[in-house]
């Protein structure tokens, strides 16, 4: 089993607001995460793909061919947007590290045929970083 | 003469907007960085900042002070901010990388008084940088 | 299940040197490491934690509160520090990578009471780094 | 158990061709990747060693003792060579960073004796990296 | 005057041969970087252009607009390619890094209207790289 | 002109002491910078050569030949070494990085003959850096 990843970043601005609580009390939990004008990142993302190596390729999974499934399933998506907004695939949620790492699996999953996809990175800054490797583990 | 920088990083939201244009043209000119939801950046600075060394301290500057002085006046305003919209420096200016770094010296320049300011270097992704030397360079 | 790291740094001063040997010995088993007047490094460290999102606030743990109990409870203590003289938690102990990972762990493992501490990282210089995930893995 | 890592570096140039197929279907299977004048990566190599910390040292493995291992089987092996033509390791193999990984692997494992090697990750550019941690896994 | 920095990578194969040599001399020259057989390199570009500001844009060049001069000049005729077989405007010259970023100024000098180029800088590995600022500095 | 820089690493212990003053005053000047029992840094070193291009080679200098000159008469000295005791070079000096650079500079104006010595940088962490040119500039 190897274990193949491919690194791509975004830009995009969120808040941390629970719509279900008052103002004041996202102020509280968030603090300034929670400033209503927004603030934003350059997210850097790591899709981790599992799999055997194809002897006629020596690839698990053609680089090429993961990159164009992530730009079009979540760079295009999430590139110069707002994750509060303007996202079909993060709408009702919290926009954390931690919802994103999970929302980006549930788009990625079904999309990578060659090989299985085993993880997904997200650096929100360089201090702070996300891991989900799906239900089962 | 000796150059001492100190690095400093904060996240923003921003939109790139000129209000004097449509919003047609503002879309044509600026492209995705035009997103009227915003977007962000996890931003780099660097202040640089020239002189002679103290034979007392063998500092040209004690960096805990300059630190206090950048956290001061420009990562307490900037952090978790929008620039559009939340930062008073930067009211009536597009916030490009460019019009920043000229900003973030003007904040800076009166501040430090061991040494004197040489340069600002801001990158806004990790691909996109910018540097500013004052008038005169 | 979803696994969160907050990456914080610090300073310090050590040398390889076990009490138990004759300084030759020493000089023979750790080289230049053992130099009696110390070297030091800025050491990097992870500290990973494991567990569900809690739906109210979108989090495992609230980050600013992980990096409070990083900051209390470890760089405070071995920021700008000798690691084989000034650390409680470090007595008796050779400051490899290895026994630093192990102690980190034991400081922070009962202070960690959202989520489920999993891993320890501490890169000593950009070609080593050291991991511990507990006594069961 | 402790995991203990070390980084090294090597530059070397490749191609993306499988003997068994005809240039076309080089072509059309790798794209650019097969450039007949080949082309080339700065590689970044982790091997992770796991083990039980030593009382003596502190150490799982001699950090100095693992660079000597990764300097003489695959540093001087690959470094500054044609990983089609020159290696006698990867002779047969089309050298993707999955049959690196692999081949890297088999190259070290019969080679370290203090602690278990863990894993190989490889790193051919700063976007796409490859990790094998050994048939069983 | 503002400097603004645009980075692109790419990959390619390169050996150090100066042709109007014997192989011996050039064995005793560049060492391992003069293989036969080749050896690569991940290159690491900055192109740093000065001018000042626009008002309607606060660009002094649209960053989109230089990526793209970049590219079609420089990234689509180096990247995957062998620097002393494949590339027109190196024809004749010794591939080294010095002589990589004068011919990549040349190149890229006439094609960059709004500001003027300041400098390349060229990453061969990361501890080796070299800057260009044209023939008058 | 071309601009060649080789980057180097080394790790070192320091504290920030000025024999001339009482420990209270030098303890209010330095902060914790001053433990007695020492601190340290994983130091990076940056050496900017610049000069013309040499036709025969394509270089400036031979970067292998200006690694053995920094290696032999800084890295050798200083690696894993005290800078406040160990150091012929620094006897007398505060170790800060405005002093270092100055006393890197010294130590290699005289030892590099192909090209000429521009800029010596050193990061004392990830956040600090300092930058030398010599005196006339």
């Amino acid at each position: 089993m190897i274990y193949v990843t491919r690194r791509e970043v975004f830009s995009a601005a969120h808040r941390l607001y629970n719509p279900r609580l008052s103002d004041e009390e996202n102020e509280k939990l968030f603090g300034k995460c929670s400033n209503p004008n927004w603030h934003g990142h350059n997210y850097v993302l790591e899709v981790v793909v599992k799999g055997e190596i194809d002897s006629l390729t020596g690839y698990v999974i053609d680089l090429k061919e993961l990159k164009r499934i992530i730009r079009e399933n979540i760079i295009e998506k999430l590139d110069h947007k707002n994750l509060n907004l303007d996202v079909d695939f993060l709408k009702g949620k919290i926009p954390s590290g931690e919802n994103l790492v999970v929302a980006i699996w549930n788009q990625l999953e079904g999309k990578i045929t060659n090989g299985k996809l085993h993880a997904i990175k997200l650096f929100e800054t360089e201090n702070n970083y996300f891991e989900y490797r799906g239900e089962e583990n």
